[in-house]
């Protein structure tokens, strides 16, 4: 079980902020706490050959997460088409905060996943609406960000086969924040927490849902199908 | 196509507030926007001989709307399972409000259908997550009531087959307020909005929405179901 | 409310099988028992120009209709955007037979939208599993077509937002032929029946399933949803 | 991690075709492949005190397995209403075949839960539509059952969370046979086969099946949630 964080890695390198929150990039704290938990973890960042996903790196991951923003139109559409295709064929999906608008995201929901947004860092809390659900394991009523830049309603998805949270945010908005998909053989995680101006995944209750996430969309055995012609019946 | 508002109509004799807002009963104005709106309605309410609902009454009934509060156990356990086998075999049923926690609700459910609540007349922002739904036919994105009682999560309700409402509370909750099931041959429609104490069915969005709802849960030649020995193989 | 029949109109002209059940094209048959049913109803086909499908078509259409079985890849992937953002913000769309495998089909559900099939003339049954659904209005318990092509699971889809029917088949398999989806502000609707060799659009049952699923998949006033930055808080 | 197989235990005892394949009652083979599996597992029968179902018993059970036919109503109301409470606050449920008329499976879905049957020891096979779920985890594209009593739709349930199979039988009926829900703090899967007359617990795929379904509602930390007034805004 092999998991591969991708992260755009951008703001990290022009913007100071950001610098200072993860100077080694979001996608080593992110593969850290993994790490930690005691997964087996990579990463790969859009500036390297092929984004980092080679054949060879995306037949070896069990688990993809994604953190994209600023460079979304960059990500070529011959690795997207790649990775909707590992993803249909069983390899499970985390996709972060702005990875929203994400190419691959958007080619798995269908919809155009765009959002009402405001950055005024303000506080998030994001409620449990499904307390028997395996990706609130381990967690209170809620979870409260102290800043966070607002994602608000509509949010342009295809309805969730299970919400797992919802946003309240003080500027008056609400968003679903947790929300599980199936496609295909594979399962897809869309969790909203992760603005690159705020600590926000060094927070633990997020490290834990996104441990979570990974345990929820990993491929335990999934059904092999054959599509096509079937000549005889069999009835 | 005949709605019956159930009230329980005890608030309204009882406490000052409510009776300067609903001097004839929160029933009656329910039943008078719908009447206005071209539906042909009538009322009934807990004091009443088999509490307004006797065979004839539910026999002639389409569209059941029930409010009840504080007296959710005086209602019979044999007119309760009129009531659910009635939806069942197809009548629509919108259950409003403190309804949530009322015999037919919960039997329909299956759970406890608790939550959290405050009265501290606070502003609730429901806001529209399902845009394609009839239910939010006319609406903007969302509906502002400036002074409601809180409701919030979890609510121990079953994931709605559509949920089309999330409600923001500026106390810091959110809460699913517009659920949308199917049940048997029959639909229901849950709706928060709606304490005695404030104007809340007198709102035009409100109004709106009940209407929408009555429109989604009206049965309309719902396919008739049997049950049992089918001795013969046919296929 | 305008309805656009569309169909890929190749199997008519080139299989006399086709052409005897269809001698006007298959999108003639649906857009005529549409017509009778009082429907406001135009067609367009794959080789007209832009596909019949120009932005003053498409601008007017409210639901459109989609049949397409041997030429999918002819279709151009910047009409197919056009349909898409059309359905987004609030066209009906409905998928019949083998439009599961269309560009546009596929591009709104996010998944191969792969099945088994085997050509035999065999017998389908379309049980309704969702008595409830307006979609099963006036039918009984399930329609039975005489001679079809096999469809059978697993159909990769995402998991409906209701499920109506399930189609059984005399060979062995099954297959959920009867599928609603709400996208954005629009709502799709897929129906398995219609192989080109048998003439099932002429059937009553199924005219009546096409009738109900224009009726269901029809905008009506969705609600109109801005994206983007909200500057102002607003709690 | 403590399991508990509850069987009425009477078919075993008076028929003597299911007394040859079940000599010592279901709940024992059911229990033995569990405890081969690993599983810690106790059984409690109808004809026990209290169905074998004490406050200690239910208070030690993290996951209830249900077989019930004949004498569902002969379970008393108040020992179902202690299993709903426990499943609500995070006991998972696995429901079998003919357990679908039980009390407690009635209670928790809100519906009828009736359905149609034959007993014509016909085919069944059991086709995965959800090749992603955990409970498919192992299977190939079907489980086929060679004598079964045939069990078909309209199945009277609310719209499941998640659907993994479809039944086909061979004579001209479907059935949604594996069904999943998430109620208050618990998970409930419904399972169809299981008829006492053919040795169907014998059959390895379907003792697959309940060890994955196990698996898939067992609590692994539910959010513990507090109901009631919350006096104080915290927004």
């Amino acid at each position: 079980m092999h998991i591969t964080v991708w992260n755009e890695f951008r703001h990290e390198k022009t913007n100071e902020k950001v610098q200072a929150i993860y100077p080694d990039g979001m996608h080593n704290v992110i593969a850290g706490f993994l790490s930690d938990a005691g997964f087996d973890v990579g990463t790969a960042t859009l500036d390297e050959l092929e984004h980092g996903l080679t054949d060879e790196v995306l037949d070896n991951t069990d688990v993809l997460i994604w953190w994209g923003h600023m460079a979304h139109g960059e990500v070529s559409d011959e690795i997207v088409t790649k990775v909707q295709n590992r993803v249909l064929r069983g390899m499970g999906l985390v996709v972060l905060h702005s990875g929203h608008f994400s190419k691959i995201f958007k080619a798995l929901m269908g919809t155009t996943c765009n959002l009402k947004w405001r950055e005024a860092g303000e506080k998030e809390r994001l409620w449990v609406v499904n307390p028997a659900h395996p990706i609130a394991k381990g967690l209170g009523e809620y979870i409260e960000i102290p800043q966070a830049e607002m994602y608000g309603e509509h949010f342009d998805i295809p309805e969730p086969d299970s919400l797992v949270f919802v946003s309240w945010f003080e500027g008056g908005e609400v968003f679903r924040s947790g929300c599980c998909y199936h496609r295909g053989m594979g399962k897809i995680f869309y969790f909203r927490p992760g603005h690159e101006t705020y600590p926000i995944y060094k927070q633990k209750e997020v490290q834990q849902v996104i441990i979570n996430g990974v345990n929820w969309v990993k491929p335990d055995q999934p059904v092999t199908v054959n599509f096509g012609n079937v000549p005889e019946m069999m009835g």
